[in-house]
C-alpha cells in the first residue's frame, strides 16, 4: 500500500491556513501522512459567488471575531499573530512562487516563510519586494524564481489549480482532502484530516442518517 | 465569587447548536461551569446582512460540506443526523417555548427533545404539531404552555433577546460568552469557552500582537 497522503489546499490571505501551515508538518509526521501542498487562489472563488473581498471584511461582526479567534488560538499554540494593512493581502504572487516549489523542499519552507511575515509581523505580501526579500532570507536564488514564476506556464498552472479546487467543491481555506475524496475544511479539522487519511478504511458510520 | 457561568446562545435551524445542545450539559458539569440557555433568532441578524435564507443554501457547496460534517460529526459523538426537509426549519415557535422554558429544568430538556426531533429524525419542527407532541412526550402541559409561549409579553422578550444579540455582536450560532464578554463561536469552540469561563482570569498573552 502506499503511505498515506493529505492534499492541503491553502491561499496566502486565509488566516486559518497560516496556523495550518504552521504545525501541519508535526501533524502529519506523526500520523505518518505525507501532505501535498496545493496553494491556489480563493479570490476566484468567492468572486463567482458575488463576493468582492473577504467574507470578514463583507460581515464586519464576524471579522472582529475572527481576529480575537486568530489572537487566542495563535497564543495557544505560542504562534505571533499581528493583521496585515490592509486585510486582505493579494496573495497572487507569492502563490505563483509556492506552486513553483510545491514539489521541492523549499516550496513548504517559502510557504511558511510567508505565512509569518503575513500573519506574524503584519507585512505586506501583496508587495513584491516582500516576496524578494523571504526567498532571499531562505538562501533562495530570488531573481531566477520570481523569473520562473512568473512565466506563462506556471501562470496558467495555479489558474488550472483554482479551477481544479472550484470543481471540486472547495470554498474557503484551508482545506484538506484525503486521496477517496473526504474533504475536510478549517484548522479545526486539520487533524481529523489527518486521522481519516491514515486510516481511510474507517469510514463514518452512517446508518442513522436519511 | 460566584459559580462560573457561560452563556449558551443558541437557534433551533442551526445544526451545529444540536450539537452544542446535546453534549453541552456533561461538559460544563465536569468544568464546575453553570449553563444560561439563551434561545434566539438568527433570522433578523441574516435579514440585516442581506441573507434571505441559510448560508449553507445560499452557498450551495459550503452546504454540501456541512452536511457531510455534520453526518461525521454526529457519528464520532454517538448522535444521529437527519436533515429535515424544508431546511431550515423555521424555529420560531419553539424558540418561544424554550425561552419560556430557559430559566426552569424543562426548558434544556425540551431544548434537547426539538434537536433530537428536527436533526436526529428529521422531523418538521416548523410545524406547531410538532412542537405539541415534543412537548406532551415530555409530560408537559402542552396546551398551557403553548398558550403562554404566545403572549404578547413572551413574544416581546424573544424579539428583545435577538436584538440583544445582534447588539453584542453574534453573527452565528452556536455562540457561547463568558461573564467577562468572551465570545466563542462555532460547536468547535464549546471546550475552549468552557474552559475560559471556569478560569477567566487566565486571559490570552497578546504581547506579540499589533
Amino acid at each position: 500500500m502506499a503511505r498515506p497522503s493529505l492534499e492541503f489546499w491553502y491561499e496566502f490571505a486565509s488566516t486559518y491556513s497560516y496556523l495550518s501551515a504552521m504545525r501541519i508538518e508535526a501533524l502529519a509526521e506523526a500520523a505518518g501522512v505525507e501532505i501535498r501542498w496545493r496553494p491556489f487562489l480563493l479570490g476566484p472563488i468567492f468572486a463567482a459567488q458575488g463576493w468582492t473581498t473577504s467574507p470578514f471584511n463583507l460581515y464586519p461582526a464576524k471579522g472582529r471575531y475572527m481576529w480575537r479567534d486568530m489572537q487566542r488560538e495563535a497564543a495557544r499554540l505560542g504562534l505571533p499573530c499581528r493583521q496585515p494593512d490592509p486585510f486582505p493581502q493579494n496573495g497572487l504572487l507569492a502563490a505563483r512562487v509556492a506552486l513553483l516549489g510545491a514539489d521541492h523542499p523549499w516550496g513548504p519552507t517559502f510557504t511558511k516563510a510567508v505565512y509569518r511575515a503575513e500573519f506574524g509581523e503584519g507585512r505586506p505580501i501583496s508587495d513584491p519586494a516582500t516576496i524578494r526579500t523571504v526567498l532571499a532570507d531562505l538562501g533562495l536564488d530570488a531573481e531566477a524564481i520570481l523569473l520562473r514564476a512568473g512565466e506563462e506556464a506556471n501562470k496558467a498552472a495555479l489558474k488550472a489549480r483554482t479551477e481544479e479546487a472550484m470543481a471540486r467543491g472547495i470554498f474557503g481555506a484551508p482545506t484538506f482532502i484525503a486521496p477517496d475524496g473526504e474533504m475536510f475544511w478549517g484548522n479545526d479539522r486539520l487533524e481529523r484530516a489527518l486521522e481519516w487519511a491514515a486510516r481511510p478504511e474507517q469510514g463514518v458510520p452512517d446508518a442513522a442518517t436519511a
